[in-house]
Formats: C-alpha cells, sequence, structure tokens
C-alpha cells in the first residue's frame, strides 16, 4: 500500500491532512478517490491505515483507522559517514542506504573528495538528496525518513562521533592486509538502541592523516572481506551485514 | 595494482602476452612503460605479479615474477537470477553483484519481466554485460570474470537448478509476513565449495505460480529483514550477508 511521511502538526487522532507534492501524487499519480486507503506515516515513526475522505487541488484528508505496529527500523542505529564522491554516487548511497535502514547520512568533505559544494550548490544538492530519501523511505515501507546533513569537515565529524557507543572505519588497506575481525565483533558486542557511526573514503580512499586522526578520537578499521569494493558498494556492505546479524535468525 | 583478465592460451610459465584493448589500457589509460608492474589474472583463477618487458600498438609482453597465492574467490559458490528488470537496472546487478563474490549471473525472462532482448539485442546486451563484469572485477582484485548467460525461461531454470545444492528465492511477501530465518538457517547448514542458486524477481516480483514452480523444484523462500528492498538491492543484500557469514569472522 502506498505510504506517505506527514508533518506531525498535520496529524491528529481523528485526522491527517495531506500537503504539497503528495497531494498531487495522489489525485494524479495514483489516481485514488475518497474511501481509497493509504498508510501514513508520522515525523516520529508512528504508522496508521488511512482511508481519504476528501480530494482537493491543494490538500487531501484522511481519517486514520487502524495505528500500525510496524518494526520497520534497524534495531540499532547507523550513521553513514560518506567521503563525498564523484557523480551521483552519493544519490545511490542514500538511496540504497535508506532501503537498507541507515537512519542518518553525513557528507564528509575528505581529503580525497573531488567534488566541492560551493554554499548555494549545497542547499539545492540537500534538498534533492532528502527527496531521494523520503522516496526510497516510501518505497521500502519504512515508517521514518533518514536524516541527511551539511558536509561535515573531519574536525566537526569527530567532535560529533562523541555521543555514538560504535565507531567504524572501512578501511579498503585493512582488506588488503586481510583483516576480518572487527566488524563481526563490533556487532556481537552491540546492545539494540546502540548508535553505530561508519566512516567511508571517496574514491581515492582515506588518506593516512583522516585514518590516524579518526583511530584517535576511537574509531577501529575494519575489513569487508577480500575483495576491494567501490566506495558506494561498501556502505550497502556494511548495512546488509547488520541486518543480517540483527534482524534474521 | 592495475589488474588485467589474460586468457589461458596468452600465458606461459615465462612470458604473458596482453592483446586487444588492454593494450590500449596499459599505454595510453595508465601511461605504463617497460619495467612497470601489473598482475594478470588466468581465465582458471591463478594470479602473477608481472614486470612489462615490451610494449606495442597490437600487445604487450609481461614477465611473470611472483605467482599469487590470492583468496579472492567466496568460499561458496553463488548463481544470481535477476528477474529482468527495466533500465540499467540489471548493469547495476553485475558491476555490484562482480564486487560482492558472485560467480554467474543468469538474467530470467520472468512473466512480469517488461524488458524483452530479440535475438540481435540479445547479443550486444551480452557483450556489454560482460564488459561491465570484467572491468568489476578486475577493479575489485578478483581473480575470476563471472559468467553471463543468455536468459533463462522458467522451465530451463528449473532444469538448470537441479545441480545446485541450496536453492533460494527472494521473496518480497516472505519479508512482508515476517519470515526470517530461511537465509540464516541455509548458510549455517552450507558447506565450502557448496552452490547456491538464488532467485530476484524484476521489479514486480514474482508471480504466484513462478513461487509454486521453484519451490515445488526445491526451492526455498526467505525474507530480507522487515524494509521492501529494490530488486537490485536484495541481491547486493544477500550476496553482501553470504560474504559476511563465511569470509568475516
Amino acid at each position: 500500500m502506498q505510504r506517505y511521511f506527514i508533518p506531525e502538526t498535520n496529524i491528529t487522532d481523528n485526522q491527517v491532512t495531506i500537503e504539497g507534492e503528495d497531494v498531487k501524487h495522489i489525485s494524479r499519480v495514483m489516481r485514488m478517490t475518497t474511501g481509497d486507503h493509504i498508510i501514513c506515516c508520522s515525523e516520529e515513526g508512528r504508522s496508521a491505515l488511512c482511508r481519504i475522505t476528501q480530494i482537493e487541488s491543494e490538500f487531501v484528508l484522511a481519517v486514520p483507522e487502524q495505528w500500525l505496529d510496524e518494526k520497520k527500523k534497524l534495531p540499532v542505529h547507523v550513521t553513514i559517514v560518506q567521503g563525498m564522491p564523484k557523480g551521483d554516487k552519493l544519490e545511490t548511497v542514500i538511496q540504497k542506504g535508506t532501503e537498507l535502514g541507515a537512519d542518518t547520512f553525513l557528507p564528509f568533505k575528505a581529503e580525497r573528495s573531488v567534488v566541492k559544494w560551493d554554499q548555494q550548490k549545497s542547499s539545492k544538492k540537500l534538498q534533492r538528496l532528502k527527496k531521494i530519501a523520503k522516496e526510497a523511505a516510501e518505497q521500502s515501507h519504512r515508517t521514518t525518513i533518514p536524516s541527511i546533513e551539511e558536509p561535515y569537515s573531519i574536525t566537526s565529524l569527530i567532535e560529533r562521533s562523541k555521543s555514538y557507543e560504535h565507531k567504524l572505519i572501512a578501511y579498503e588497506e585493512e582488506a588488503k592486509a586481510g583483516e576480518s575481525a572487527a566488524l563481526v565483533q563490533t556487532l556481537h558486542e552491540a546492545n539494540v538502541n546502540d548508535r553505530f557511526m561508519i566512516v567511508f573514503g571517496p574514491e581515492g580512499g582515506l588518506s593516512d592523516k583522516e585514518v590516524g586522526l579518526l583511530k584517535e578520537a576511537g574509531f577501529t578499521s575494519c575489513g569487508l572481506g577480500p575483495r576491494i569494493l567501490r566506495t558506494e558498494t561498501a556502505a550497502m556492505y556494511v548495512l546488509a551485514a547488520i541486518s543480517y546479524h540483527f534482524e534474521l535468525n
């Protein structure tokens, strides 16, 4: 069933008001009419089966018929720190990473990131990335949209990492050296609701300096198997491994 | 280090002859000269550190200096059966699936596959897909290139599946129903060198009829966590889970 993310302020126990782009999606794309059902998700992660009661050009009204107890979230919080890659790879990471359950994406201005966002570009880019995350969240039946933040420097990243229980670096050199225990060990030690921050380099990888600073700040570097993964594949590998570890059994 | 896949017939103990597109890659793209080193992989999966001894416009000669004992292969054989998806998604599955260790890709003419390949298109498409697999194998430091075959019908697929020890269907409806044990159980029961065939539907999913026929043929359907994955993400999830299960510890 089609699902829509609705701002908290537009949801009461008796009525949901849908505005903006979703109105067109409901009336024009999905060609729904009153009486049809949708799932509405609040920003806080509640979701309800709703019946559409009114469709206007500027808004759609729906009545919550049943609040749902959906367990769609990964049992741990995962923040993907992605060294800013070329082309549309960041979009791929965010689309697939949303499907695979990531909570937060932090673009990271790595030494070897070729791409730079100026002030103007940054807000447009972020807007586009947030739209991709919202669509992927709807498509994958999540009840929450992951947050995407402005690009981080190494300093602000390390400051931010202080509130995380588990800090990992997906480091190509560790894969080459055959490291194969750190990810498994970290997942085995983790508890439900723990927070993970995982750093992925851009195409050229992280610099020795960056790895040094992150390790000083308590990060552990881990290998992801013997094959060398593209930067956007590495994030998917880790998220799938986390889901396999915690959600399948 | 740059690696190239070389036909078995062009490799002797004392000399490797590189022909075709790789010649241009070595001389023009990488701007290598005699004395530079590359890794040459044979079709059978042997690899050697080689020193370039001669660069001509039509061929490059190199001397194997050291045969390498590289363990880049997944310890089990994985055949990805991909219900033919729209657009360039099959290319994504093959590129990422190669990085993640798949052995074989079988495009599958599923009931809900919108895309059809005619005879002429088929050979061009396959050529392009094989090139993507070769490049992804080189980039991910594999010692073998996965094979990609002509599209299969459900009947030929079931016939082919008889030689596999483990047969799985990644089935959206199982994910929705909360199935979470089949993949883990299958991996726990598997032995090194076992053969897995895993079927993924196209965008619209597999039909009930297809799932029925596959189950009759010994396939087990498995869920991949509570979120609904796009078809191309599902294959990556399973391959990452297999690598996590067998290669990390």
